[in-house]
């Protein structure tokens, strides 16, 4: 694909040299995320970021990323948002709203709204999540994070062994995930979740005509003995049409650090799309994984600055300019520490 | 009047000669609006965005065009700008905020507030808009519509004919512009309307006064005959008071391409303040005019960019110095695609 | 302390000669807060400003005190943030938030969230207000004016004479500011207000083993007779357990122009925490005093701009390097007017 001037809607778009140029230009973006360097390469351009659905985190990580190449972000918020495309098509908002800024990150509830919002936009447009369709940046950063991981311990992607542990049914980060893992090759799957949240048969079917390797558990222990990334995804016990069903489950996919050090091998990377419920009844991740190496789950979050900031980079067409606008930091590095 | 430094409250404190200043002000903000070049000669200021009522277009597209200047922007959004005031006086929140900033642009529910609050401001502000009393810069923008779109057409304002159409009593965009081309000459406007939402008498006058030819009318189709501009407003239900009133008018005053093609000459401009009601039972413009040239209604909220830098750089008094802070473009400029 | 990448937390970490300094730098601020030079050596920086409660001034003071020192911003308001809690925990918030910027200011409605969120983030994070507990920036903006308004006598704190009046029970300012005090001498502090609502043991005791003199009393008029400063502030009738207490000191505690001319040496400074319930029945600061030049309340919101400019300035160890990132400022200065 052609980045400068594409929308990026969702990861079907991308092709594994897609891939692998987004990934390339992301490492050359670390030392900025780092603060290591300041670059101004886009001094003047504007960022929408259009929430109409609240999000925090990813809200911040993409107005993040563009400020650190030197943008500015104009942004709105949720419910403010919402009133006011009362009667307005989402064609007419786009075709305002682009009119304000250099390209447009958007959110929005409804499925496929972004794509319709792109359309009429006169810049491009980042899908930031479209309810339960796509949320292609989080892909991404889940797979460029698997890639770091697997390099520092001499892997690649091709070859990975990946357990998904979960809501696999409505978790669209795993649904997106697996997708972009059939643009590579010789990979082996363990798919543990109830039945009830199993994975749907359409992204099975996917990865096995990939040429990979899926093998189906309701257990959490034997998923994650053989494997090099553990993936992990809250269950709401909202997606239990019985909620008696729920308890059934309660802590069965649960990881800790006791579990981790029976069961898994060495190393084993721990995955994990944030926000971790910490309450105690969560069956998610223990607080007690922090002190473990390979807990990368902050890794990610960080990993997704950068992913956005290439993103950027690439569709406003400066990745090649990226370090003749740099500079020297010259305050305190708290990353230096 | 004198720019630097000046509060801009209402469209009654310009006379023509300053609509002349602003609008060839704003003629050489376009290339900067359309990211042609980038200027920073605001690079360092601060606008306050204090919109104590959610207006999401308006709020972006000020804190846009300031950004296009090269500034800064803090800004408050709705309900928690107004928690702020539990008690305390406009005039101590203007002494406070305008610490805070270099400029303020302002929107609040309440007719009056700004001119209140802008009499204790340190600094210049800018009414985005008070109630039902004044919004300045969309009257401004329509007018620099009308002008360039005209211009385009071989004509200027003095000779203006015109059609509005929809809620003229409660209209605030009608009124400002029917006080603007009071400072015009030879202009013919055509009011259309349900009787219950007639021009307001005082508004008629002064077109009269003004040596304007002024006629009242229900028929839309006559109306829109034989005019340069149809400018087209919202009727919502609710100002009728008598709900059932309202089903005699639904569709009377709602154009599309077919009354277009059949009634109007050729060339005839669309305004529209927006945000459009696209929904079927709108009285409003048929997406089946988006394909019609002649449709404004987005160029409209274009030069609402660029008429809010010329206010901006005409009020911090920098408009003779944005060349000289001016700087190329080093991304892929989506409005040359 | 050294301030490069320090947290702060709470006035409890500072002592005299930190103090001193602070405030020199924020002396060195003020050219820069009154636009008569621009400086941007943050450029490039970024500043997470957290607010899990929404306090539009603070927000936007310390916003604007980034953007004065060249600094982005990228900030979250009230509800969505804090729906973006459920579950997390505060030191997940924290290792993801703190990826995102360089610095982080927080206000949060829980005593103690702020320094358990610190304690994970990876950049410094300044206390922005948490519940009942801390607001360090208030307390020292109010030590800064009291030290300015007693120079501009020929004064020092040293020595100061301070009478603190309203809600000393519960005012979290007052507190704040009787513990700064214990690092100074020769202080004598008036308190007044309700017996429901005086100034805790606590405070009083650390007060006079600092060798200050406290006086307690319940007469307004014989308190300001002979003290340097007024520090007065709101009385919340909610505070009182019978709300028919709350009418026996209605209008007790409140100073307008009358009583001050009766009861006052002259040049006694008059400071208040903001905002000011500027209405009929507040126990407050009568509106009437506005054009008195001892009402030092918008001194004090102009100072809080320089101070957290200072801080900033510190934690990311750049105040030696701001005049070197000077410029001058090229639009209308209307300080200057």
């Amino acid at each position: 694909m052609d980045f400068a001037g594409a929308h990026i809607l969702s990861i079907e778009q991308f092709e594994r040299g897609d891939i692998d140029t987004l990934f390339r230009t992301a490492d050359r973006m670390e030392p900025f995320a780092q603060r290591r360097r300041v670059t101004r390469v886009l001094e003047g351009a504007i960022l929408g970021n259009m929430f109409f659905e609240a999000s925090t985190r990813t809200r911040i990580s993409f107005g993040s990323a563009f400020n650190l190449l030197g943008g500015e972000v104009r942004e709105s918020v949720g419910a403010e948002s919402s009133s006011l495309v009362k009667g307005e098509s989402l064609r007419d908002t786009a075709r305002v709203l682009s009119g304000y800024s250099d390209v447009i990150c958007m959110r929005h509830p409804q499925a496929g709204s972004v794509a319709e919002f792109a359309s009429a936009s006169r810049v491009p447009v980042i899908n930031g999540g479209d309810g339960s369709n796509e949320h292609p940046s989080q892909a991404l950063l889940d797979l460029y994070t698997i890639e770091r991981e697997l390099q520092a311990r001499g892997r690649h992607i091709d070859g990975l062994r990946i357990a998904m542990i979960g809501d696999l049914k409505y978790g669209r980060t795993v649904h997106s995930l697996s997708k972009l893992l059939t643009l590579y090759r010789n990979i082996r799957v363990v798919l543990v979740s109830p039945p009830e949240l199993a994975m749907p048969e359409a992204y099975v079917e996917a990865l096995r005509t990939a040429g990979h390797e899926v093998e189906v558990t309701e257990s959490l222990e034997q998923s994650i003995s053989r494997v090099d990334i553990v993936y992990s995804t809250r269950i709401q016990e909202e997606r239990f049409q019985d909620r008696s069903q729920a308890d059934l489950y309660r802590g069965r996919f649960r990881l800790n650090q006791a579990i981790y050090t029976r069961h898994c091998e060495p190393n084993t990377v721990i995955m994990h799309p944030l926000p971790r419920d910490s309450r105690a009844e969560a069956n998610e991740l223990d607080a007690d994984l922090d002190s473990n190496p390979n807990l990368a789950i902050f890794r990610q979050t960080d990993n997704g600055l950068i992913v956005r900031m290439a993103l950027f980079a690439l569709i406003l067409d400066v990745a090649h300019l990226v370090d003749q606008y740099a500079r020297e930091v010259p305050w305190f590095n708290h990353r230096n520490r």
